[in-house]
């Protein structure tokens, strides 16, 4: 069994990296191979060997020279260590178009991700349910979150909302936001956040498009 | 009218930020500012002044020194900026769940990006419809991209597919793929490729969780 450096923070774009590798690894498990190399990763995804090796370094998992990596004991060691495969209670608020959709993606629960509840005000949206999840009036969630102990809110509230929703989720409870909306929220030092604007990615795939145009 | 740089490649950070300032000024908006400075934003979004004040000048608008930006104006240049007034067409590869998903996110349109159909090759999504958008098989793209030249196409395929249906696309015209696989995709140089990979935000996020137990 490798051991797993817990609490270690390690650069953001390495962490960024290391999903990329679990992809590929799991296409060559697919195709049967036992034993990769960081030159054929690298091949494959276009980011240097070199990069690649000083990524998996931070696994205390070792692979060979001129043997490789063990491909199934990597997919094993890279997913603990992303932490795809201890299950988190999340909440989302905000049951608007992308908080909708989010609840549509049972994707996220094969990352580890299990949402448990939707909040909202909206009439129209309280009281239903969406794919399996219930959606309760934000009002509940304090006596919700003191049962179900939920660490992650998923923030797709609107824009205006960011800051005071965010504040009553922590006072519930909350430890970590992945924040989708593109408010820069305050919160205190012992609270995570991640950001995630796709509509940011959108802007720069345009501007991007423009200048090759 | 400010004159917009068309063209022009703005560093990525830039172009990820200035959404936040867009979202902010809306805020400020409704309101019922009228003048803000790049001090009264930085304030609000923890961003330093002089980044927001070099970061808005890539939008050829000036902020007057004391009296500050006028809101109204900011808000349109940046948008213009951005993209988000020009609609764009764009097909969906892959209807399962993250893809589906996006299909229910009605807000994407507000940013400038149509989404007018989705191609799948599973039986249980060939011939429906989701939110309104046609989903047809994959082997129906050639013809229905050569009527509706779409100019993006959205690759929300299972991993080991990613390669292969963006050659597929790009050989039917698509010029810039929204990847949303955690899979590097290899593509000609004059194709724009944007990555979004929210698991990999998730990992990003467990990490910080883990550090600051």
């Amino acid at each position: 069994m490798n051991e797993i450096k817990k609490g270690s923070t390690v650069p953001e774009p390495t962490l960024r990296r290391l999903p990329w590798y679990l992809a590929f690894l799991k296409m060559a498990a697919a195709r049967g191979e036992i034993r990769i190399s960081s030159t054929q990763i690298s091949r494959a995804i276009n980011v240097s060997a070199p990069q690649i090796a000083k990524d998996l370094s931070f696994l205390e998992i070792s692979g060979k020279t001129r043997i490789g990596y063990d491909v199934q004991s990597l997919i094993s060691v890279l997913e603990e260590y992303l932490g795809f495969t201890k299950i988190r209670k999340a909440f989302l608020f905000g049951v608007g178009n992308l908080g909708a959709a989010l609840l549509h993606d049972k994707g996220l629960s094969q990352f580890g991700l299990e949402i448990l509840a939707g909040f909202d005000v909206n009439p129209r949206v309280v009281g239903t349910t969406i794919q399996g999840v219930p959606v309760y009036h934000i009002k509940d969630y304090p006596g919700i979150q003191a049962k179900i102990d939920a660490s992650i809110g998923i923030l797709t509230v609107p824009v205006r909302e960011a800051q005071k929703v965010a504040e009553e989720i922590i006072q519930g409870g909350i430890r970590a936001i992945w924040n989708f909306t593109p408010f820069r929220i305050h919160v205190p030092e012992d609270i995570v956040v991640q950001n995630t604007s796709i509509y940011a990615h959108l802007a720069v795939m345009y501007n991007r498009m423009e200048a090759k145009l």
